[in-house]
């Protein structure tokens, strides 16, 4: 089970209103190469792990993408707050307000809600780590476009901290196949 | 953010092998009254409360109901766990088995995966806590359903334990609702 | 069975051409929150309901709501009726051109098709009332947003009618529930 | 607008239990081929149609294809009303129980909730009414198989009526297709 | 099987960036009308006809289709190869830029990934000629939505082509739907 | 372009009917991690591959999953061809006739039909490849899966050699990434 821990991974202060920028970050909200999906996944595969070393791992990086879920809705409810309905309207957010108002959901940034069907586990130990180390770059790549997509300081900071998490999980699920392939787990 | 403790919140110790439950057990996993799903509606809708009381209540309930997906999750491994895929595939598990070997995986009991598409936000609090009281009826009916469909103790005492945390989450949101009502808040 | 009438439950006369409008009604027609929804889940509860009162509400107020859906079809049409392409595009419904021309099509205001996955029954009656109850709320939250987007009152004397319809639905489904649980039925 | 009629457009009386039918039967329920799709179809496409003979025939069809839902969804409900859990479950409807207990719900017979990405339309009359055509066609062939999945006359009399009235409808869409084509509209 | 020939079908080359097609263009690639959904359906369908004249048509278009997705691909792909982000955004490609950055995806154009709904088989021959007909028919009216908006010749060259290839290919099923009909095979 | 040839890339001739088997092979043809999503992914990804090398490496094991495709159906084909209806119902067909006849249809092995969702594409060369390197393994575990759940020599022997075929297209697609990664291309 979880504790909540009321404070963020990674602090949250967005002052300007890059107002595009919050329809995009859902891509990592319940995008296909999203925090949900990669959360979940972990997750879920921790079970068929082949010891205790596996187990915690993806115990550990699921939770910690929790985490990053938190800051990616944090981010997206801060860009949104108290926005004149007319100026969401202009960025393009006409469609989210009509569902949604300035609530975030978990959907992509063309509004196509998550599905578990992003998410991938075989029962196979090996398939399921190298399918873990792929989603990790696929997340770091997309971490990459957020960042082509803005200047405002405040929206890059958290962005470049999530990229950089990313990159160390992909090191970490890399040691742990390469672990089990070496040890013939 | 979230730390997490290896405890479950209720224990799952199942001897018997009640296979198809695994099958049945996963409409609380990913299906479309399920925990999953419960968890990332009230987390999702926190941040649209209009109060400090309204964000805690959330995020506790939502927090409980991750506690709630690991104890479904448990359920399934453990029912699966070691089982021979000749028993698999009698029990009705031969197409999640094809797909998922022994891993569990977040869909309904008919193997539809999960999607965001079950998740309710408006933006507006009201009608937020009167479909979160909805979801925990749905919950608990479908926590009874389960109930109806295995004689196991095993099964059934964390089915019981759940079926009443629905109850009680119902009851909290239900007050949450009344007190922004009388208050006019 | 059902007989039709060629007249609207309420008149739909739309002269200016609020284009934008048309994507944003879309979420009333197969959005989640929307009418064909709630049609489609009120018809297909009725059938579990424990007496003749409770079947012939949901009956009443299912076929209503498909009265409903036909105002909101009547809208987009009207809004679009014979504007050239180029004006589509410029309101953003280029992408809905391009698979559909002037024709409606059953999705939210995104784009997404419409999934039964919104539609909710769990076969015991007191979750299902709640869960209409809820629906209804939604509805009225969602018609509250489309009347923020417009100006134009041949839209918004349509959208304000229906609104009104819902909290009324929300009192008789309320009704329902409350004479269901006083009487033990 | 619809009036509804308490009275089917054929008599169900089902007094056997072919259960594992209920499940079949829900493709014509909720299925790609079924007759929510047609109904949504047809009446979704009428406001595009060239004139008020093919705007009338769709809203004409459209509106028994409620009517014939509505002689799937009682079918459905008749065969498994008042079923203990047990039989439900030996008859491969143990997952539906969990979800919806005795309720109906659209789905096809594997438990896949409709969606309108089964629904055409293209905002081209002539395409559409091909569209339609092709429909019946699937819905007649639907009902052979349906047909051949049961020996029980109580459930293949109202199919046989069923099938039949597809077979009409084909004609006439039929006829409005070459009557636009002939007169050029 | 299958051997690939490094030429297109048709020749593709566009020097202007009429941008906003890109997104268009989706529809025929990954849409509910568009050629991926042909070539399965085509693909899928051959090994039911009843002799080699059937299963040799099928086999045919469906190549052919292929053919086109891979004229489709290739024009999303020139007209926004090197495109800088800013002028991607504009164009209203921003949500597609955050998932995929320059790559093509398999969605419609409201970017709604493919689904196999969108496909109909239904083992009777007849049936699924229809269904090829009207799908024939319904591409039709997609690549004439396209030409409607653009006036590009580099790109209405290509869809000119294709959209008589869909005219050719509905002559051909409607002429083996005849030919079965009069055999009476 | 494709050539279409009249010849399997690996011969099929089942005598048995392990009937059950028709239904979990639909697994690598619509499922998750069958050979339609790889043969989509592989060709789509192509273009932004940086150099020829890659482009002709995604096209050529792209085509080649086509052939494997084939290969699925006709083994699907081939076990349920002229199969009474009966013993298609006791095998666990009765939901797949009632849509879909003796036909094929690219669903999972539940009959969740196959989403363009499970296709993954970054546009970031290294994320796309270590993405089809991951999809590789999921597919190698797959057909480990299905040569469990049957002892049928004539399906074990082209499963066996689409398994190692999967191996090969891994090693390969390793040696492309360590290519780029060594030649910072």
């Amino acid at each position: 089970m979880w504790a909540y821990n009321k404070k963020l991974e990674y602090p949250v202060n967005i002052n300007s209103k890059d107002l595009k920028m919050a329809k995009y970050l859902a891509d990592q909200y319940g995008g296909p190469y999203g925090e949900l999906n990669a959360a979940l996944q972990y997750l879920n595969q921790r079970y068929i792990m082949p010891d205790d070393k596996g187990k915690a791992l993806l115990t550990d990086i699921g939770t910690e993408e929790l985490a990053h879920l938190e800051i990616i809705a944090t981010m997206i409810y801060q860009l949104t707050k108290d926005v004149p309905v007319e100026e969401l309207e202009k960025a393009g957010l006409g469609s989210h307000f009509t569902s949604f108002d300035h609530a975030t959901f978990p959907s992509n940034a063309a509004g196509v809600p998550y599905t578990a069907a992003y998410l991938q586990t075989t029962g196979d130990y090996i398939a399921d780590i190298e399918s873990d180390m792929a989603a990790e770059q696929r997340a770091r790549a997309t971490y990459e476009h957020l960042m082509d997509l803005t200047d405002d300081k405040d929206i890059l900071a958290p962005l470049a901290f999530l990229r950089q998490r990313e990159i160390i999980h992909y090191q970490r699920f890399k040691e742990l196949r390469n672990y089990y392939l070496k040890n013939k787990i």
